[in-house]
């Protein structure tokens, strides 16, 4: 493995284990006012299409990044869309109790 | 083009596009209480390793996506490490707000 495997490696590890503590601090505050639907819609679809091309070329390190890049982030965006009417609604009241 | 190079750029420019609407949401409301600062500090460091493995191997599409993609997901890191003091002091007031 040469040291630029490593710094791939490395680089492709943290981009998908990056969504950990995000999705663990969604699941516990259930609080996703700050989060974008439209960053987490079109994430999610670029990472699914990321997936379908590596089954494509059959490349295992992008199938099981992808694969688990895309149950992390729908995570974060399914308990997004739940919320999004409450998010939507209480963003008045939101803004003016945080400035 | 194949339809395989089509998938790989639309997969592309949805992951790396998909980061706009966040600035947009998080520049425009300065909000980041839900946001998570692991996540942010470990997507940036991973993204800066992907731009590094790109100059390596001289790969401009790979320079081209992660430096768009560094810009952006810095600018949210930076706007939570401002807001990070607050968004701990204010967390108990937040929750009850919204529950």
């Amino acid at each position: 493995m040469s040291w630029l495997d490593v710094i791939g490696s490395v680089a492709g590890g943290l981009t998908t284990l990056a969504f950990v503590p995000q999705v663990v601090k969604t699941l516990r505050t259930r609080q996703t006012r700050d989060i974008s639907t439209a960053m987490w819609l079109m994430f999610c679809a670029g990472v699914a299409l990321w997936l379908v091309y590596g089954v494509v070329l059959g490349a295992w390190p992008i199938i099981v990044a992808n694969a688990l890049t895309l149950v992390l982030a729908a995570t974060v965006l399914a308990v997004k869309l739940v919320n999004r009417k409450r998010d939507q609604a209480c963003g008045g009241t939101r803004t003016s109790l945080n400035q």
